[in-house]
């Protein structure tokens, strides 16, 4: 099952007709702020799904060009991200180091936008920002110290996410920290509908070329370690995200840029690229010259 | 005012002679999953001050040792944290960077625990755990983009905050990322209570021991810049929480300890170490000689 929130935090079921509006049916309040209906309906799908799955057929599809998505879950107790998870990616950025021995950082609630939103560039001259193609990982329990064998048990489902970042040698969770500098989408696919999630393709595009290219089967860290690792420091909470981590080939976007990410089984998303005013600190203003090995 | 969250998500105002519980007149219901009564509260603060105020007089205080206190704000958009912003921490890290060339990075909502909830130290044999004492602003406006002159307009209020963290090489979100990891309270006092935020004695204690004493007036980088900082990134929430660092005299904790944390004009806490059964990971597994610098 394909679940978006559009319209204004609706919800809804994507099908090959369109899509249908189970707002009322979760019992969820588009104007509730902060806005938690797909946390609350992450956590209830269990008793939630089969009165979903009655009513959709006398449900009214709408196509989908005609709402807008919005990121899936905009406040969940967190997002998870794994650094330098692909083999080749890590030779690329020449990091000494990868999740297996480094672990995760967070970036904020604050970053996540959606496939509808475009990709606002921060006003920081002579800085490049990147794109990072990723699989985005779906948590659908409350849990800690999930044991690798146990890690079906606590994904509800997969996303696409791209892990925007400004270069440079600042602290990672800074640069990767802007508003819009998340989007995930276009909605969340249930993991049921997914064969295997370690042999995903995913692409990415940036006006038209094909600049990322790879498949979840070269993740360092797989999709049980990611979830152990996590659960093992975190209790993890019904619409949490992790970010699984960017393979080779990431690169520079500038305005007017449109990427385009596609995970096979997940679903594609094409986000403009435009550049705002805001985003210049005194902390990119000092000069500063590490005497530490490129990081990203 | 101090704002307190109790008893299983009540909220109350802590007077000298109690705490007097304005759950109702907030219309915050205790049984909300995710608690976003205290977001809400901040949020509406404005308009709802005069109506606390109008009928505190009115309502039953309970001392405070008949309450359980629990953290302010369990479930921010974020939890933003300085690095290394006291000269004195940098020189005993001997960390070549400073919060002012760094920027800041994010704690895990998970992370938060309250006054009377004890740091479970994971376990991970043969990793130190140290103590960091911090003052932490809490935001009270939707925000970007704010000048170090407006500072003042955006922010709510302050409260004591443990930034926890096990000492090593791996990323730092990871290292201070364990439930448990932020203690934060006793409560939230209004930005009205506090004469000068930029003038705060910190003092810090274990069974007893003074560990860390300082004055906020040492940070390398002030509260307007961090408010500016996080803000040129990041749209700020109601509740958002900023972890503005940690002075000099950081340490070790084990297990039976009792940490002393008291804030001028904010409030004390006392919050006990136990040693807990999770939390071993394969990425401290992993033998790990990096060529970088110290990090914390």
């Amino acid at each position: 099952m394909r679940l978006a929130r559009f319209d204004g935090g609706r919800l809804g079921v994507v099908t090959d007709g369109g899509i249908a509006d189970i707002t009322a049916l979760c019992g969820c309040d588009p104007q509730e702020w902060p806005a938690m209906g797909m946390v609350r309906l992450i956590r209830d799908f269990p008793d939630l799904r089969g009165r979903i799955e009655a009513a959709l057929p006398a449900l009214p599809l709408t196509p989908l060009d005609q709402v807008r998505l919005e990121t899936p879950v905009p406040w969940p107790n967190k997002v998870i991200a794994y650094p330098v998870n692909y083999h080749a990616h890590g030779r690329e950025m020449q990091a000494q180091y990868r999740a297996t021995n480094q672990g995760f950082f967070l970036k904020p609630n604050s970053s996540l936008s959606g496939p509808a939103d475009p990709v606002v560039l921060p006003a920081v001259p002579g800085r490049e920002v990147h794109h990072e193609s990723e699989l985005a990982i779906i948590i659908g329990k409350e849990c800690r110290g999930v044991s690798r064998d146990d890690w079906r048990d606590v994904v509800f489902g997969y996303a696409c996410l791209l892990d925007m970042v400004v270069r440079g040698r600042e602290e990672r969770v800074f640069r990767k920290a802007y508003d819009s500098f998340c989007p995930v989408g276009p909605w969340i696919v249930t993991a049921d509908a997914v064969p295997d999630p370690a042999q995903l393709d995913m692409k990415l595009w940036v006006n038209g070329d094909l600049r990322q290219s790879a498949n979840t089967r070269d993740l360092v860290l797989d999709i049980p370690g990611m979830v152990a690792t996590a659960s093992a420091v975190m209790t993890l909470y019904p619409g949490d995200i992790i970010a699984t981590g960017t393979p080779e080939g990431v690169g520079p976007v500038v305005d007017g840029d449109r990427i385009r990410i596609v995970i096979d089984h997940v679903g594609e998303m094409n986000v403009d690229v435009v550049q705002g005013e805001l985003g210049m600190t005194e902390v990119f203003a000092e000069s500063y010259v590490p005497q530490i090995v490129k990081q990203h």
